[in-house]
């Protein structure tokens, strides 16, 4: 869901895929330190391998920064190898203590892009264009209006220089950090001693990113849009897209009805729909309203023998239930239905982003006063206002509120501003909610 | 490197990608017999999560058969589930003592299939189905012509009913077993209770089958076709399939150089050819020539100023070195160039699956006695003979020659036959070599 998308973004944008061992030994975990301290208590470690205690206990992967830039200080000799820019598919292992589906897991997949550069510069662009390639798949792909930003001091990642950012808002207005992107500056090949000849023959070290989208986003996708009745699937990542469902009652009606839905399958295939005919004569057409509706299919086309006899169709919205999201008496005329179920689809795609926008802003509160963050946050809402104090004074809404910044966002109002905890000048708003 | 036309070809034969747990809890694989006996002395064992030593050892997946089905027994209540047909993209461990890169590695990466059926019929029609959609992948994809058949018992996977598999010769004239598919019967069924309610009520076991192909069959592809040059790719599996190196000594022919090979990348790329542009000026043209014939791209354009000044380029075929497969002054005209471009594709495609069945037919012998394939083995070659002869004959000739029954073909020839080690009639030839 959404992979094809990304490995076109991430080719498009100069990154290769490869793949790494998933084994690290335990040394190369040790050597960058806020690394190890921040990753030590979740890891899963293998101890016997081919019937024997290891030596050396291997690390299953929690991330692998530490084995990239192993493989690195031996790719890298001069600046001609620079940058070198590169992408994983892979599963990583945390020891998590309190697991969620999807959005805490022992074992989650994801991809994890590994990047190094000559220059502080170019790094810093390269973290920056990552994220905006999540931001535009949020938006565009998963019709989820995300609000992209810089984590603040008390919220980076140990080991980068910066993190930014995408923030969710989950139907329980939770947010979900649901892709982040770090410009780790040098602090890993300072480690591993990554280092490469720069034009003139000094030895520099390299300056790295690293980026990462994982199954927490398909969390996402869930508990943005999924409502009582199931899941929602945006159209443009729904693995189908439309399911045709074939009514008949007499014998003699199936041949008809089965045509007809045969035929408006290769339909709809043929213009490069996802399309499931649901034909399985084991199970009723209302169990299989319910169970297409579950599991998120955008559009249902349903065909009985009074459809065949006037040659249409009835075609449902999942996000609009009963009568009002149904279209009766489409034609099943060929460029006529294409352009029918197109167009719906188009409208679902669009509907969902709308409606996530909506409640979105409709649960971000503009705070001027530490009462008033509290208030909205105490409303399970989110709360925007400027900023500019202590990480002290960070961590004391967190304890007080349990809200947490969750970005200063790239987009900022205009403006003078003052920080209000501290009636300081502010340079920009952050946001703060509660998350997962 | 063919996922995706392999996940095309599994979705049209009704199988939906699903992922399990890498982490199975010991006590799974201690359930069927023959599987903890063959896994047990190649598993990964993690006994430390989150800083604490683990109750019950976790084993790192070598293969997912049990905790499928322990997933299977949730999922299974009656015939109306069945078939239940799944494939998974995931890594596997095995504690390989001597490791070979691509063919034999500690970790690997695979897709697993597994599907389970109401009866044995299905099951075999099933493991049927997906040998033959590897040995297309084989031949059409990956220009290798494997020879698919079934293993003899001695060489089936313990736990399976029947082993099917694609044999592939390598450059070294050693066997590849390059894809396999499993009629597992009731094994595992048996042992994890894998049960369905049959139309009338009554509980029976599923019939199951799995199958697989890995990163082996990159190696495969590595050496069937590489040289001493380096690799050589078939165009369909080939992340590049045209480099176009610009060439230019003076700077004024920089620019008309540089635009002429970005607008036939364009071009390409827009007839939806995986076309690279090398246009960094740190190597030389001849590095770059050496860079991409060892990174097997099957064609290579090079613009130099005289052919901007002619409106042409120069094509060059990586499996025919030198000037023999050289097309000098191809017109740079949009559909002359892209309709050139696509044919050599194919020519170099159909020319590689050519020259490997030539290979590989030039290098079986078929023996009618014993001493023939002894004699075939120790050149280094296949033999193939009829063969109805006792496990223990053939444990023997494993001993004696060191080649191992690979498989019998499907394919099989006409006529009276008989078995060359015992003169006994017999139904089948097999083919026998030595393998990785």
């Amino acid at each position: 869901m959404g992979q094809e998308y990304l490995n076109v973004k991430f080719k498009e944008t100069g990154h290769s895929n490869m793949y790494f061992p998933q084994f690290i030994p335990y040394s190369f975990i040790e050597k960058e330190a806020s690394h190890v301290e921040g990753f030590s208590p979740e890891l899963a470690l293998v101890t016997i391998g081919g019937g024997k205690e290891l030596e050396e206990k291997l690390v299953v992967r929690p991330t692998s920064e530490t084995i990239v830039n192993h493989m690195f200080t031996q790719w890298i000799q001069s600046y001609r190898e620079l940058p070198l820019m590169i992408n994983q598919w892979a599963n990583v292992m945390r020891w998590e203590m309190r697991t969620k589906p999807f959005i805490r897991t022992l074992e989650f997949l994801w991809q994890e892009g590994h990047t190094a550069h000559a220059t502080p510069e170019e790094a810093e662009k390269e973290a920056l264009q990552m994220i905006d390639v999540y931001t535009k798949f949020a938006y565009e792909q998963a019709a989820i209006p995300v609000i992209a930003g810089r984590k603040s001091k008390a919220e980076t990642f140990a080991g980068a220089a910066c993190t930014y950012t995408i923030e969710a808002m989950m139907g329980d207005r939770k947010a979900l950090q649901a892709g982040t992107s770090y410009n780790l500056g040098q602090y890993f090949s300072r480690a591993f001693g990554t280092q490469f000849s720069d034009e003139n023959g000094q030895r520099q070290y390299v300056w790295q990113t690293s980026w990462a989208v994982s199954t927490r986003f398909v969390g996402g996708i869930i508990m943005t849009h999924g409502d009582d009745t199931g899941l929602m699937l945006p159209p443009r990542l729904a693995p189908i897209q439309v399911v045709i469902v074939p009514i008949w009652k007499k014998a003699d009606e199936r041949t008809g009805v089965l045509n007809a839905a045969i035929s408006v399958e290769k339909l709809l295939k043929t213009a490069g729909i996802k399309v499931k005919l649901d034909e399985s004569e084991q199970r009723t057409p209302g169990w299989k309203f319910n169970f297409w509706e579950m599991k998120g299919v955008p559009l249902r086309i349903e065909i009985g023998p009074r459809d065949v006899a006037t040659g249409s169709v009835v075609v449902s919205r999942r996000d609009i239930p009963g009568k009002p999201g149904k279209d009766f008496a489409v034609s099943m005329e060929h460029s006529a239905l294409e352009a029918h179920v197109k167009s719906r689809l188009e409208d679902v795609q669009a509907s969902l982003l709308q409606r996530a926008t909506s409640f979105r802003d409709s649960n971000i509160v503009d705070a001027s006063s530490y009462e008033e963050l509290k208030r909205a946050i105490s409303q399970g809402k989110w709360a925007r206002g400027p900023w500019s104090a202590s990480d002290a004074k960070e961590l004391k809404v967190k304890e007080e509120s349990g809200a947490t910044i969750r970005c200063f966002p790239f987009d900022q109002p205009q403006g003078w501003k003052t920080c209000f905890m501290t009636g300081n000048p502010a340079d920009e708003v952050a946001i703060f909610a509660k998350s997962y």
